[in-house]
């Protein structure tokens, strides 16, 4: 079931925190899970609708990665142009503990923020 | 007591996923406080003997937010010249569900990890 994901991207070391910031270690990587895990958002306009204002170079870049490192996956949703929603796969949703961490520590360290009701 | 982070460095947005991103969302910030919080690294030497070999300037950098940002705190363990030691404050040790969310997802989703013991 589990094929997992080869060591590539940067090999600083074999620490498992080490090799997952090596793939999701940036500023917006995770927000497009969260978008995909959380908020219901599967296309290019939803993630670029999202409050943060993604950048679309940027989405168009950390889409590319996601798909090539099999952590989310496409399908298209119309021809001429084709365009396609994304989707987690089962490494994807791994990701979803991890991003849970983070808003429970955003909620308690950093004022101003808002926790969204899909996160709670 | 737990006076709250401002939202300062990109104001994306209040989702905390995002403000958690805006602070540590990058390839190495969370390695040092792995290094602090789970390895018993306190010093500089101790942070550039990681087998990560963070550049110098990057953990330069890193140490000077995560003081400014009250992530971390230092006390002098030698004068002249003066040197350093760095430790978690309660903030910052908030973060360690965070790295071990994201050990686990590596451990289970990237080949040719090794989980060190004291992540375990």
């Amino acid at each position: 079931m589990n094929k997992k994901l080869s060591r590539s991207l940067s090999e600083r070391s074999p620490c498992p925190v080490s090799t997952t910031l090596d793939l999701v270690g940036d500023k917006w990587t995770l927000l497009i899970i969260r978008d995909i895990g959380f908020f219901g958002r599967h296309r290019n306009k939803d993630f670029q609708q999202g409050v943060e204002n993604i950048p679309s170079n940027i989405l168009a870049s950390r889409l590319k990665m996601l798909l090539d490192k099999k952590l989310i996956y496409r399908t298209p949703y119309q021809n001429n142009p084709v365009r396609y929603e994304y989707f987690l796969t089962e490494a994807g949703e791994g990701l979803l503990p991890v991003i849970k961490a983070m808003a429970n520590w955003g909620r308690d360290n950093v004022a101003g923020t808002y926790m969204p009701r899909r996160l709670q």
